[in-house]
């Protein structure tokens, strides 16, 4: 299983992944799950991804390193023009990788099924932040909807609803985020750390942050505790029914 | 679809369930989930329901009015002389009503599975809590599994996992299962208010509280704000992330 989750901030992105594989609850194995496409201050992107992993790494070999939908000059997220022609281009190699003999040819077989979550931004253009499903088409978030959540994004949903928004700053996303990722390492053990943290700052056109987050993290422990705490200091404040009627 | 909780603690029950059914998007309905079986000072029960609803309905009438499985004599839960008894009942009526032709027969479709939570306590006998599946089969709340979920349980799962223990006390597992359900209102319209809330303490033999609760339950409002900005202070409170290497 895996959890991403991406936010759309006006100042900026957040991205976040797990890096654990399981086939069965026997062979588990660790796979990066975001990977960075940058030329400092030209391009800045962050690709994300989910679900079968044969799938979604012949998809992401392709992007990286040349695909051409029928008909078209090969393109790659380094040289495409646009963020829309980059999730373009992530729908189109998806497609071809779900269709072609070399990855089962089993088009309409859910268990190759993929997700990603693309976004960034390319200079003099806007920061943007996509959704791409296995079928090839995509969705974007927006104001209203500022983030985006691909494989096991049930767990840590509750926060992102409760407290984030458009105007959340990058720091307290990365926060936010990081307590997303916390709730569903605690109640699904197929999402599993380390975790990739990648922070884009708008309009700087190249990678403002990017860590990976083991378990002995100090500033994750210390997040951790801290909401762990406050959820129980929360708990104990909140007010005792009073149904006396 | 359906959200119900029951939490298995040191001094008594807790069980909350929404009223919400729909089949699609264009037929929703309100039905109780929670149905109270008593005979105060000598037994309290209370069965909680997820699933087909014609099936629930049969199974509740059945377990109610007189159930026999093959070759038995019939019992209701007014009549079993245990809790496991209880539990055994509900797992043969569902079975029964799974196989028989005026609900469908069609055992093996998964359309008309349902999903039962069972607590309570009979007079000189411990308190107990169970989920019996489709199957007939059922499993047990213990001191260190303190809760039980049917329907939509991920959302509001998180909150049970970093707050409850089987040491909290009846009044604080209110309001944690009032949060939990209240996280999964916020993120899946199909469940939905007004929510049914019982609670039990330990060797009354007798249901403690009794209460529906409405969009507009100044106890609930209360909570849920005190809740939303307790998460905004507990965030705002957080560590910044300090990764200067």
């Amino acid at each position: 299983m895996t959890y991403c989750v991406a936010l759309f901030l006006r100042d900026g992105l957040v991205f976040l992944s797990d890096t654990r594989t399981n086939a069965g609850v026997d062979h588990i194995s660790t796979f990066p799950k975001s990977f960075i496409i940058e030329k400092p201050g030209e391009r800045a992107m962050v690709l994300m991804t989910a679900g079968n992993l044969g799938t979604t790494q012949a998809v992401v070999n392709r992007v990286i390193e040349g695909h051409a939908g029928e008909g078209e000059t090969p393109a790659t997220l380094s040289t495409v023009p646009s963020m829309v022609g980059a999730a373009e281009l992530v729908g189109s190699a998806v497609r071809h990788v779900l269709r072609s003999g070399a990855h089962g040819g089993h088009a309409q077989d859910s268990r190759f099924d993929a997700t990603f979550i693309l976004g960034g931004q390319i200079r003099e253009r806007r920061m943007r932040l996509f959704e791409i499903y296995s079928a090839g088409n995509f969705i974007e978030a927006s104001v209203d909807t500022p983030f985006l959540q691909i494989g096991e994004h049930k767990y840590g949903k509750p926060i992102l609803d409760r407290a984030l928004s458009h105007d959340t700053s990058v720091i307290d996303g990365v926060k936010i985020a990081l307590v997303s990722m916390d709730s569903t390492l605690r109640s699904n053990i197929s999402v599993g750390l380390p975790a990739d943290l990648t922070t884009y700052v708008k309009d700087e056109c190249r990678i403002a942050l990017h860590r990976r987050i083991n378990d002995d993290d100090p500033y994750f422990s210390a997040l951790r505790e801290h909401w762990s705490s406050a959820l129980r200091a929360a708990l104990a404040a909140a007010p005792a029914p009073k149904w006396e009627d």
